[in-house]
């Protein structure tokens, strides 16, 4: 600020308070600053700071490996709590992963080989206490539509299975990069709208698929939109069978009344995690006892002993279909990242503790890795099982290794009691789970609290029942992203006025009481002035000017002087939006009237500054608060004085 | 505001001034105001208010044809004006128009049929006074480019220039349609750092290209990357013509020569506005004396006598190819229409009058339909053709009926006098032309005043170049969207500080003399608080917590017990964002601080009241202004009393 103590040259008055210009930095500087901010907001090396070098190296390994800094303090008591959690929970994932897998178009055995590797691999790395590790059903769903729709399932199984560890294995190496490339933010652009609309719409197409199972029909769509599912389900009526309808709504039945009392007493939570394995208990004596199988009843077939083969060998990656399961992987990928974060953050919530997000993406992609070498299809932290999980009494991770290994056993040793499970209850495990994901309540509260938020959901909505899932997620993010740009590219301009009795000034729409100063118009912009909306604002604010000088016309006041524009919310400005400012100073000086600006911010006065707007506008016409704007202003309209003077002086008399 | 007159049961001092929260509106009317905020900005059906019908008609026919508002003012005086002006302008456009459309590899005589219809109507319904209507290089090179990747000039030259037929019927529609459907903002997301770099970047790619005219070589790539280009030229070092080198040089030098001595003093702006002309006619003399036609040097040949002939039945939309001539007439469009508007809006804000974005796209959009019809490929108004018709005194859009005129005249008549016109002459013409688009000034005021607009800028550039004309567009768009967004997604958060001896709050960073205040953490956030940056926004905050703790206990200060958010700049908030304040105000009640809110914005209000947050928080914590809310919390502070009473009750003694 030059000549600092004297910028008005034609009077002796001093102004209150000046606006500064901060200290000038070197490039480089201020670059690393603002890249720390993007990618380190966390700033993960805090704790590393004044360490000596063994504590650093402990620190460096506990923060790769989460479970070095747990384990040392486990008790027997955490182990008594584990072991309970974790054998609810694999209760829960047995019948769920054969499901999943079953809806994933992948042989059954694979949902309980990813019930055991990757919880083994995210007790050590993941810093959550309280997720449970396993398959969920949007992602089978996704890898089952988009995987077929360049290879039939049936026909090659072989390459689809290989094609899934792929689309695995480059899920997790996406997952991990995120997480080391601090790229963790792009999760954030799923918004808590398009995930109520997305899951809702998910958990619909994946009901109507299980019509295929309630309804034991043989030939299905290989759509997942509404209108494919009821040509395929009504043009096949002749085949429905009773027997297996019969005994999907029992189940369904059954499983919704369990949630229902679990939903009514917290500790009966165990009533609804234990009714998917007792269903599938009493469905597969069932069919065994009444050989309902030769009836028109599905049942799963024989499922091979043992535990996870490698096939770590099996990587397409010179298939020529690699494209599809790359692009497979990249979006179920996100989406199970996106559900495993939000899962985490929300129990870490409740139970006070920190998560980093892009550690948990490492732990997410290294998860999958290891899974897409070992026979598992992508894996994350469902919202369901963590609930169980979390409600069972969990008090670390141990209790994935719990789970994993009672998954284990039953690979090693019961997968022949499941040779009789009826498909049909595995539907009904399914529709059970999914109809907990439609939240309609928390649509009616997005309709009530934003009306874009709503549309946004309902975008995502519509566009995966009547589209498909890709359709819908990009409807959804589509719109998310359009209100951001719109956000800047239709900044709110607002009309200020004087709150009375005070030297504060406040927009009259939301202040009805605030009155306009004559001969003053004040003026808020409410975004920063990008190249997206400076013609917009330009064309905007000589409206405002148009309408103030017709309405002081017609009623009479003193004419229009000063044009007081508040900078307060302008957060940053570019080149683009200093041309608007040269165009509009220029644009108020034809028409005789005086651009002022008010409390413009550090990053503005800067670019201000570079530009040499302050010296043509001239730096005695910028003030720290509107108060003192336009107090000067008022002072030269009174005194009739084409001079510049300074506010009343009293310290402090002055507001934005 | 429910409770109105005592929301501080526990006090009975009455606060100064209270949060409003705007009055409730019908969704119906917020959403049709928002929208006409949106398409509307420009409030166009103003001037139609409070008019008897035949006078609404008379102003919606000057709406569409603006030629009816001027003409019947039109003078003597103005028509001697233009009339200069208009041949001026003719005698740049007849070279500069047979240049182009060979550098858009079609037939040179389309280049004079461009300068013929397309100003005729735009006279009619353009609104602009200066601009002049003809053919662009970067949108003729684009032509070249994408309509060359699929189909090959030389080989198929009438599917080619039916494509270029097609390809700007496109374009007029999509003008035409972005104007009626109020879309005009498309255009203002190519912002002036991506123009630059794009222009400079097309200009370089258009001088390499004449390489092969000033070099003389038949063969030359297809390509338009620096790489290919240069490869092209140096494997083909026999076949240089010395010949038409020299004559080439010679010509560029009297250009450049001639614009300098112009751009010295303006009214020899004739100098360089004729210079093109006499190069054609002294280039054409020379051949046709020494037969230098024979001796490599190539010449224009024959061109057809006869004004435009019709080419409606040649538009090729049963074409197999219709998928490229649709992507190049989208792409040139709205190059040309960013071209046109930025022109238009320039010379309009010399001569102090008002341009209509929207009316001027339909008007551009119903100017290329109409070419397109009669054999004229894209135009749109060109820079250095509108500056000179500028500087030679035009008065009203007349100066382009003149243009066609004289181009009219050419084409009946004078056609035969252009077949000894050399190639190597156009060239040097375009060349001239380009270099004057290179803009190297601009690019170091944008690294001086925005480095962000600088390495915009530099992508567009250096994809142009190395890339092509679309990588460069996608990237320097790309990364002014990416800016936008990261504002959104990272807000600036600073800690506020008291500027001494007053009650006005300003960042730290800005002003190194504000103070902190003990036992209270003061933040302000920059940006709408968005699904974009929530978690950033809560774990940031969480961090400012963190670490003022730490100062705190370092330095044994007043430990900390409010935090105070300025939301003065937060513009809007959406369904994440106000989950984010719950979460925030569960983790400071852990913490044992208390969350104070200040200044929020009608928008934020609305939403944070319609959500039970207000209720939730309590309403007696949000302030009108940071100085009330740090005043109350200082009072608390000292009195040691867990209660909320009112600030100190002087009026306005307040701020933010």
């Amino acid at each position: 600020m030059g000549n600092a103590d004297n910028v008005y040259p034609d009077t002796n008055v001093e102004r209150a308070h000046r606006v500064a210009i901060p200290p000038p930095q070197p490039f480089l500087k201020s670059f690393t600053a603002s890249m720390k901010e993007t990618f380190f907001p966390d700033d993960p090396l805090r704790q590393f700071k004044n360490q000596p070098p063994s504590r650093k190296l402990i620190l460096g390994l506990q923060y790769v490996l989460p479970i070095l800094e747990w384990a040392p303090r486990y008790s027997l008591q955490f182990l008594k709590a584990d072991l309970i959690a974790g054998i609810t929970i694999a209760s829960l994932a047995i019948p769920q992963g054969i499901s999943y897998a079953k809806l994933a178009n992948l042989p059954p055995i694979l949902g309980l080989y990813s019930s055991f590797v990757p919880p083994l691999v995210y007790a050590m790395m993941g810093s959550s206490r309280d997720l449970a590790v396993g398959t969920v059903a949007v992602a089978s769903l996704l890898t089952a539509s988009m995987l077929g729709n360049t290879v039939n399932a049936n026909e090659n199984p072989t390459l689809y299975l290989h094609l899934a560890f792929t689309a695995t294995f480059v899920a997790g190496v996406l997952q991990a990069s995120l997480g080391v490339l601090r790229l963790g933010f792009i999760v954030d652009f799923l918004s808590h709208a398009t995930i109520v609309g997305f899951m809702a719409g998910a958990a619909t197409v994946v009901c109507l698929q299980q019509l295929k199972g309630i309804l034991g029909l043989e030939h299905f769509t290989h759509g997942t939109d509404l209108i494919s599912v009821m040509r395929s389900v009504f043009t096949q009526t002749h085949k429905w069978r009773w027997e297996s309808a019969v005994l999907g709504c029992c189940f369904l039945f059954y499983l919704l009344l369990a949630r229902y009392f679990s939903k009514k007493r917290s500790n009966l939570f165990w009533i609804s995690a234990m009714a998917p394995l007792t269903s599938v208990i009493f469905g597969s004596l069932l069919v065994y006892l009444t050989h309902a199988e030769n009836h028109g009843v599905q049942v799963i077939g024989l499922l091979k002993k043992g535990v996870n083969p490698l096939s770590i060998t099996h990587l397409a990656f010179g298939s020529p279909y690699i494209s599809t399961a790359i692009k497979t992987g990249i979006v179920t990928g996100v989406i199970a990242l996106a559900e495993g974060i939000a899962v985490g953050r929300s129990f870490a919530m409740f139970k006070n503790y920190h998560i980093d997000g892009n550690k948990e993406m490492i732990a997410f992609g290294m998860m999958n890795i290891a899974g897409s070498c070992t026979s598992c299809y992508l894996t994350t932290g469902p919202f369901s099982r963590s609930a169980v999980n979390f409600n069972a009494g969990c008090k670390t991770a141990m209790s994935n290794i719990v789970m994993a290994f009672a998954v284990m056993i039953t690979l090693l040793f019961l997968t022949p009691l499941f040779h009789y499970t009826p498909l049909v209850v595995l539907s009904s495990i399914i529709i059970a789970a999914m109809l907990g994901l439609i939240d309609y309540e928390a649509a009616i509260h997005l309709w009530h609290v934003d009306k874009f938020d709503f549309m946004v959901c309902m975008g995502a909505y519509v566009g995966v029942v009547f589209g498909s899932v890709e359709i819908g997620l990009v409807v959804a993010v589509g719109l998310s992203l359009l209100r951001v740009l719109l956000f800047v590219a239709r900044p709110r301009t607002m009309v200020l006025g004087n709150i009375p009795d005070s030297v504060i000034y406040r927009s009259v729409d939301q202040y009805p009481n605030a009155n306009n100063v004559p001969g003053i118009l004040i003026l808020e912009m409410n975004a920063p002035i990008y190249f997206a909306n400076s013609s917009y604002l330009r064309e905007r604010i000589s409206r405002w000017i148009d309408e103030e000088e017709d309405r002081v016309k017609s009623s009479g006041e003193t004419s229009l002087q000063y044009v007081v524009l508040d900078m307060g919310a302008v957060g940053n400005i570019d080149t683009s939006g200093i041309s608007m400012f040269e165009e509009l100073k220029k644009g108020t000086e034809r028409r005789g009237l005086k651009l002022v600006l008010a409390n413009p911010g550090g990053e503005v006065m800067k670019k201000l500054n570079k530009s040499k707007f302050i010296d043509s506008l001239g730096q005695e016409w910028i003030y720290l608060t509107v108060g003192e704007a336009v107090g000067a202003c008022n002072f030269m309209l009174h005194t009739s004085k084409p001079k510049r003077v300074a506010a009343d002086s009293e310290p402090g008399s002055d507001n934005v």
